[in-house]
């Protein structure tokens, strides 16, 4: 390490998890600090894809607050926790379950960043659903509508609480679904999101207070759904290299 | 029952899970039962991919356990569950929460039916990792060590208590990483697994007892790595038909 | 329906939530239900203890929603639970997952109006608390202000999600603890709450946003210490009754 | 300070997570350590109140490994957590979300001590309820049936996973009910535990592999109910002095 270098660690360092000894150990280069992506990579918010003004039943305000404090501070969070992570496990004397604290938080975090940017990702439509779309839904469900109902119902559940509705494609049963998920860290095995309504109250209690119900109703109305049918295609053809 | 008692409890009965109102029509052909794979899909165990008799420092009969009882009995109650869901959500009178704690379950077996096919499919092996995987596993942690010495201290800190320890590629922020997941429900989103250790006590405990650190060390002496290695080139097939 | 799918169907009914067997057999008055308060229990909501109008920067339309949407709610769903619970047990071909959903709904509703009681009974206040009750407090924390310090930290850190932060007074140990919760299911084991602040967002996304630290503030100005008061002093008493 | 106490001081320090500046601060007497026994508290384990060769079906390798490796990893954990907490605090570089990590940490231990400590101390017994407790258990369930077939399906629906079926006595409802609990942080709140049934597989899987079943055969052969009475009998006494 240069002296620059050093310097810049120990100021890093300060804000972390670490004993005095460790921190001298790889400070003095007798530790190795772990490196890779895995390990530091540190992320940027992803812009809105949409001009927040133009919601039919969400404000700007909403959605504003929504992606600054909320995904944000997630991303915020996961680079500050990745720092940590690699702190704590060039540090012997870290309990096992003491580190894994910090990494219930990156599952937390990286649940948050990722389910956002799809969420985003999939407002600032008509909610108009392509008849291709529609088919394709109703080819897992019976019908579009049967889709449309369970969806709902899931959302109406989560009201009040913490949560996220998600339509995925399960690319180890090969299965496209709906699922219920707690928080951010709850999420199907092996699932590809397609489409993906969140249902913690900072999605809507700005704009709807405590009622759920209307705002499931608002978010159906902008959807977009030609993006849930790119990542539909985008699953099948992930699908056909898999298993080729 | 006096005809007064029985009178009280039809109300009461008007008020549950499946009412005898609603029994009565779907089986009278006024209701439209729900289908479709998201409702009907009933799935069969997958056989063990290796004798369990050849593994090392894993007993059969561990193993065979399970595979019967935890993994054939997850898959069990998947079937179940899905056939309750598509009565309830047909169920008017089924209200959101209730219908959410099925979709609980359902995770929670999806969870549980995906991840011991992972497991046992990553099993069977000789723990030789090949230098090719080992370098594409160096190439996000810095080094294979690193990578290890992370996955290995997951796997402690779930000790005594239930879980698994993932390493994941992210399809979404394209990174390959070692997740902590507390329970079958929880799971980073977007994620396709490439190695996974089951936590859970019925993974380890009639061999090692209370000893998660043996059971580790035994997991991964038994590891197939030319799985997690295929794995690896899937995902990467997967990731290039994405991108283009 | 064809005789044939109707047949079908009914052999598919026979897995789910309430069977059209069980159904018409209690309809019919074979079956016994059950009865007695843990069954049949109908909870009505306790009335604010303050004029909302009257809180110092939480305004009436949230105490109004919190009180009527969130709690009311959980009242109403906790007793809608508990029927549902009494027919699912009384039906043998409920299989255990099935019915522990229910007592999982049970769990979280319980917590729900429980917590939500303590809550509006601290609130009302000055926020002043008086000299002897400092002192017991400090008399855990080491000082009146470290015990603050604490609690609004783990105020801070359940923000944009849920929760609870609950100073409780632990039975079995005899300690005096902050808690943190993280939703109406988590709680400490033996513990009676003195102190409860709610972190869900309902608790404040209407007046405050995203901004969970102006809300603890907010809460803390109109806390109710005479009541933390009077229940520290009742734990004291019920503690002497259970050691004498 | 004293250079002992200070040395003593800093080995302590050197296995926790604070930064090299608030380390010395600390040490240097900059900083105020916080204490009292919220900080403090170092708790030792309680000896099995019963002889673990003496039970039925329930053997004394199982009973000795479980008490050591899991209620007595708690203890050590607990500890450990508390330790940690207290430097964290002090240090004002720590984010509440990781703080809270720890806090979490500290409620999963928490649960874990004070569960094992209830659930060792109503075993050693015959199984065999007295009247008097029976026709208390019935006065809340109809009959004493009801609450056994209750409180057994609640155990299978935890099979195969990890949690506890806890019966108690609500304070604030002054209800007697059976409980669902998921993990060592669940439980309801303002609950006095009557009687504690283990159902992490760490409690069977060295007697009785996945079978939670005759597990739960073999805890209701070996209750103490002579506690359960003594426990019940307690909360009413307390339950009394409260209301008075």
């Amino acid at each position: 390490m240069t002296p620059t270098s050093r310097r810049g660690f120990l100021i890093n360092a300060a804000a972390s998890a670490l004993t005095i000894e460790s921190a001298v150990a790889i400070a003095g280069g007798e530790g190795k600090p772990l490196s890779g992506p895995a390990f530091d990579e540190q992320r940027t918010p992803v812009p809105l894809p949409f001009d927040p003004k133009n919601l039919n039943g969400l404000s700007a305000k909403l959605m504003q607050s929504h992606w600054e404090n909320n995904y944000g501070g997630a991303v915020k969070a996961l680079n500050t926790i990745r720092s940590r992570l690699t702190l704590a496990l060039n540090d012997a004397s870290t309990p096992a379950y003491v580190y894994t604290g910090l990494k219930r938080e990156q599952l937390l975090r990286t649940g948050s960043v990722v389910l956002h940017e799809y969420y985003f990702g999939n407002l600032g439509g008509s909610g108009k659903a392509g008849s291709e779309v529609r088919t394709k839904v109703a080819a897992s469900f019976g019908t579009f509508d049967a889709w449309e109902s369970e969806f709902r119902k899931i959302g109406q559940g989560l009201g009040g609480g913490s949560g996220w509705v998600v339509l995925g494609y399960n690319i180890h049963t090969q299965q496209v679904e709906n699922y219920w998920m707690w928080d951010h860290m709850h999420g199907p095995a092996a699932t590809m999101p397609l489409l993906v309504m969140d249902m913690y109250e900072n999605a809507y209690a700005i704009d709807y207070g405590a009622s759920a119900k209307d705002y499931i109703e608002a978010f159906l109305k902008n959807l977009q759904w030609a993006e849930v049918e790119r990542r539909l295609g985008r699953a099948q053809k992930a699908d056909t290299a898999l298993r080729g």
